[in-house]
């Protein structure tokens, strides 16, 4: 099967490192295409950002018309509305598929993430799909998207603190990594502390390949009609 | 005070009813700027049409800085993340006004919109706005946005049996008119149900001079900071 | 127009510090009555204090029958379903306004009243008012309402306190003054604190402004009929 | 032990009903202090009449002082957070007691009350205790209060109808007779339609009993203080 | 009447200490019949002993037909939906029962517990009965239950300090006892901090004496049924 | 990969049934275990069933200690929290996996399961998953589970009718099929009514899949720690 990944962003290396990510978790038949807006902000971060991706990502969903599933690798799940009105296929957006992993493994999960300004809207989208009760926190490290491309220590200890601090203080059972940029990061942290780090991009791939298995598609009637 | 009315699709002729109905409850030193998007669907129905009519609103936001307030006149309240992240002064969805103003007025209030593709929207903001169990249910008429234009007297017969079901069945003590088209139908609906009928242009205008006059503005920290 | 604001106490000076408040943030043609209970507390704090104001309140509503609003000026919005029940016209609590209004300008608002044992009362009305989800947290200071007018300065040392701590523990993003006695510390606080304060009898009265505006009034079916 | 059972409406045939159906079930030791206001409304139907008949209510608490608990016997609850704060004994409405004991003999209970405009009322006092989720629905008769006394048999016959529709359409394992006038129908009902039927002035007088027993009071710190 | 108090552990001198407790609640005429499962674990601290301690639970149920009512002696509740399918007398979980009683005196209530690994279990259970909005949080003392039995006075120290701890932080207006085998510190600790604690196997048991009294049983139709 | 798949019933045929489900969904390197109770209800219909199949289906879980995951094939997914409580391998139920597949390709699903009785068990789980607002009710065939296994075609038409009902009347815009024993009619009903229908146990094995090739299993810490 083939599974359009979409960073909705237009930093190359996230792609690649998001493309990569896929690929070591995907099977053997599954083919990646990883891809990213040609048009809009270099990371998405706030309200703002994920207003103005959406154009760019709807068009790169058009320019790639014979795919088999589609994950949107912004762990604000942005678009995933319209895009899912637009196919038939299974669409899946990062951050939805990792609260639904955690969901399935933990009791309670935590999420790290980067600006506190993006927290507001994975809260709002915790809420809708129901999941918020089964988080005990959205954490913001303050690390900005572009910093985690370079690679500094000191990001990874901000990460590390906020991890220690979910567990300890919010009861947190399993750690979702909030931004496709620490798609990395997963096996890392997981040994470290104990518990399963969960990584959405990893998430969106598999449960995209399930779906497909069991050819389950977007429904097309109700809210995601075309009629 | 100048307060910005946008209509975030390209209808001009439904911009024009916008910008009288705003203008009829507005304050003789209100002066009501109404302008719609150059570029996007010609309406709003369902979340493809809700993403993609964002660019096209943020160009006009950014044509018109020096407004005291801005009001979103697309029930859906598209974008208002968005342009909330961009300013700092008040910027209301009507549809949002409108769930405002029925809650104070009423225990319960039903909604009437267009299409059931546009409904699950509705619903999520209803929940997001925590607004839902104020609402006795929204309903669904079936008559494209673009149809209401017309003056079709069926149109109106339809929006009749929504809204005495809404009282009858679903217990409903007041009606939001669910979409910007339905602006001139307040008064006549009001007067011949017997209950509140809310017009969210108007509720958008009015709520707006209250903030401008007290002078609230958006919080630019947290969710809309620029930060 | 003609709003009627009541202070369901018995203290004159709060009722002037009410009536000047309402006055300042009012239009030009609206008349602004400021009046008080005849009998009753002196102040309104926990549940005993809001169920014996109603009798003085629900008079001095039937003393003023020709009026286009009414704002009950008492934080717990105490008698509000009462005086819904008596009148056609808009009635609104300067709570509930102020939570209305914080939601329109803010993803999350704080609220900061006087003693502990009037946090439940405006948890409870939160929630019904489905607002609870918006709301950080309702923070007491432990001053008494009428230790308020006494103009003390360890008094405001005290809500700067709470401000402060909605701010950087709760994350809230606006400011709600949760007692009418702290009318005029909107202004001073918003700019102190760089973010929205928000006073319910502005907000009462500038939205009661906008419900006559538009011509909406209770409804007189379900809830608040008289049948 | 002493139970002070208070009408807080001014019919007093309801209130010998009312202690008759109290002294029916409470236990050989059990003195049942039957009484009502003595100012105030003949019956207790919606928001209005709930908030006027507090003053009479907490004259009869003043007169009582030297009683073990107290069943406030208005299905409305009406003033039982006024009354909690003005004493140290156990405090019980009998709407309360009703749903509490529904919830644990039934997964979900329904409630037959009297007018309609009554229903919002029980409504906000579920969300509050928490047992909106446990019932299934608030049915009304449309049968006055006072009319109940008459033992007109087209009343039965109206309140049976709502039962059946309770059972049949809402699935209510349970039912919960929503008004003080309908005491002496409990055992009638539920052998008829084979369910339990729960009485709030036997719920309440049994369970204020049982708290007695175990030296249960009023919690005095936080929501109830006086301080 | 004969109330059958099962604990559904094995260790017998739990059973006493329960049969003690229930037994110095329970009215004159009530016969009070403490037993425990014959088989299973020794404590239940978590989801794995809930599940494995129910077929002797149901075996003590077969064991004893003739009673009026059972009252399961475990704070998570174990079995209870499976007991009341069995059965048409009441059936009372101590925790469910604790969790009423608390509601009704107090706006909050505390739960104190004893391992971490229980505390989820006890939260789905507030969930199901609607009543977490009611709890002001769940507190792990981290004493196994069996340790409880040892009457080491650092034990005490532990829950002491939870309970200051629920008071201050988590504003809690009554405490739960979390365990079956805190039965017998429910008086000295309410004087202690001046405030209602409740214990379990009371509340169940004086509850379930309430419910016999007025004649009612677990319904038959629905969840219950045995078609 | 090997899967444990557990029927906790004794019902060898739909043990069947279950395991070429499974097996023609799964990877061809995942090899399909699958078993049932020994001991235990023939199908488990209500709580009492649910109770008493899981000493069965936890033995079966230790006579296979050595496998990649499991799976409960049972929609009540009974046992779950214990199961987790004891391995570290991911545990699926397929009421839970179904409900999650259906989140992630339709905005609200329906639930078509056997007896009425069975219902609140499964209305208990959505609420508890944080996925009861996805689903727009559950609705029942009042077709015992063994009647499933007779392929009486009015067993299909009862099916037939529920899913119409729940897209017509409840706004279903995709089926979870609710009971183990119709796993064989998902791809047939989802030809003939045009929207995705969903079987559980294809959905568990396929997110079982997932859930390994990402390495995540159980968190043990918390709920499901053996400490």
């Amino acid at each position: 099967m083939k599974i359009l990944v979409i960073n909705p962003n237009t930093t190359a290396s996230m792609t690649r490192k998001i493309g990569a990510a896929a690929r070591s978790v995907a099977r053997p038949d599954t083919q990646i295409v990883a891809t990213n807006s040609q048009d809009g902000p270099a990371s998405i971060q706030g309200f703002l950002d994920v207003a103005t991706c959406v154009p760019g990502l709807l068009e790169e969903v058009a320019h790639h018309p014979d795919v088999d599933a589609i994950v949107i690798a912004c762990f604000d799940d942005t678009g995933l509305d319209a895009v899912r009105s637009l196919v038939s296929v299974p669409v899946l957006g990062i951050g939805e598929a990792a609260y639904h992993a955690a969901s399935m493994i933990a009791n309670k999960f935590g999420v790290i993430t980067t600006l506190s300004r993006s927290v507001p809207g994975l809260e709002h989208n915790l809420l809708r799909y129901g999941l918020a009760q089964k988080c005990s926190g959205v954490r913001a490290t303050e690390i900005p998207v572009l910093k985690l491309e370079e690679g500094d220590p000191a990001t990874l200890d901000k990460i590390r603190t906020e991890i220690r601090a979910a567990i300890d203080q919010d009861k947190a059972e399993a750690i979702v990594l909030g931004c496709a940029g620490m798609a990395d990061l997963m096996a890392q942290l997981s040994a470290e502390f104990g518990l399963p780090v969960i990584d959405g991009v990893a998430a969106g791939v598999t449960f995209a390949e399930a779906l497909v298995s069991i050819k389950l598609g977007t429904s097309k009637i109700g809210a995601y009609s075309t009629q």
